[in-house]
């Protein structure tokens, strides 16, 4: 039993009969970022962000998401994190984090403001959506990494061994990073797909890994537009997801050169986009 | 081939082989929800929401969206619900749909700004989403419905089975609700779990059908705290999941009597809360 999991008695119901056994829940906390950052009239603090989340590697969480959201442009940006009021009375996990910035990072206000109003990754279109990416500086990835499939086929089974636990849940979303060997170089889980792969890319950018030329990202789900985004701002060329993927994470993926997987299982997947960099 | 999915080449890797084929990805484009209003000043316009969503049954999104927001409180708060603006270039969908509410509605704006800064369910903690709950003036559920196991069980089967975009791309959640004969009511796809029982909700407020006293909710992944939310707020006192639920969801259901079932496959199924409902 670890922070991400809540034993409680449940009842079952199995082939015509029921018991009663415990069980472990995966949690669900919301988890509020504050932003320290300097104006022009003096230091100044925001709420900028209350995410339903798995406790745990909250640090990681604050960063890859002010990072895959554009507000910090590198791990320099960071003066400090840490946690910050008193635990909740339930769970006694501690649900504030505060980022403070250096003095010298200018903080785009509106694009804080407008954060509130769109979701993280949405325009009025998806053309709207694609060309706010290229506003933000985005540009098509150049790099020429290459990926083996017979290394593509191998990832789904070496997430599933860092997932604790989903093990005890079967509750929890899975995201990892992953260089061109394989080699698992972050992974987390997190009851959010998004929280995972922005706890990952938290992960890197503290490590001062990023821009990741010559790294994947996988997901436990669905490939979204958002995930395909976040891969993205972080500079990594491949994402692959065991499931499918939607239409704007496919358009998203051959505008910016990126390579797409999906439905990697068993021995086999698809290549939405990029194929130049799977190899047999 | 429907709107909710979008035709392109992909290249297939199996068993060692690489082939090239048409393949179908569920479309995702942003929705935003405009809300029309009367205030002491006159009438007044807001843009409220922008979702990732797969288009179809917007009007639906967006009904359901006001009433499990609580930002509408019945059907007849609604005068008109219409697509606005020019459909998007690539795919032809209109992305916008406007929500005219009746003259004597009123709208808590302030509400409605805090809906920015919080995503839809949260508070700082645990503790303070479920008061917020209570404030919103939800009440435990008192429906005295009662579901048979052998009906809970077939559920899966029925849902599947009104997945046509799903059969297609294999990347798209769903929702429905059922009787407690277990007939389904109304179903939904798309490619957010959340929208998609938004979808099923917004249906049924439509059709008059709200509160849902001796229904059930059924999705098709994980039970999070949002979904549990939107299902109390419909009056709905069963909310049924393929997969399993957090533990905010957990205490939720235990909180305002509804009936939680998890991991609903085969001939199995877990009750977390409220096991008087269910019977054999």
């Amino acid at each position: 039993m670890d922070a991400g999991s809540f034993a409680i008695d449940i009842n079952r119901f199995q082939s015509g009969q029921r018991s009663s056994l415990a069980d472990h829940e995966a949690v669900e906390e919301p988890l509020e970022i504050r932003l320290g950052f300097s104006t022009p009239d003096g230091r100044a603090a925001k709420s900028i962000s209350i995410t339903m989340r798995t406790p745990g590697h909250d640090d990681e969480l604050a960063a890859g998401f002010l990072y895959t959201e554009a507000i910090i442009k590198s791990a320099a940006d960071i003066a400090a994190i840490e946690a910050c009021g008193s635990p909740a009375p339930d769970s006694g996990n501690v649900n504030v984090v505060r980022v403070e910035l250096q003095p010298d990072v200018e903080v785009d206000l509106g694009r804080l403001q407008r954060h509130f109003y769109t979701t993280s990754s949405c325009g009025v279109c998806g053309k709207a959506s694609l060309d706010a990416l290229r506003v933000t500086g985005n540009e098509a990835l150049t790099s020429t990494a290459v990926f083996r499939e017979q290394v593509l086929i191998g990832l789904p089974d070496k997430l599933r061994a860092t997932q604790d636990t989903f093990e005890q849940t079967g509750g929890l979303h899975a995201a990892a990073a992953f260089d061109t060997d394989g080699s698992i170089l972050a992974s987390m889980e997190d009851v959010g797909r998004h929280n995972a792969l922005d706890k990952v890319i938290g992960r890197l950018l503290i490590e001062n890994r990023l821009p990741g030329d010559s790294m994947g990202t996988l997901v436990s789900g669905r490939a979204s537009f958002e995930l395909l985004q976040k891969t993205l701002v972080a500079g990594i060329p491949l994402l692959a997801a065991v499931s499918a993927p939607s239409s704007l994470a496919v358009q998203l993926a051959r505008e910016f050169n990126m390579t797409l997987i999906g439905f990697l299982r068993g021995d086999q997947f698809n290549i939405y986009s990029g194929d130049e960099r799977v190899c047999p």
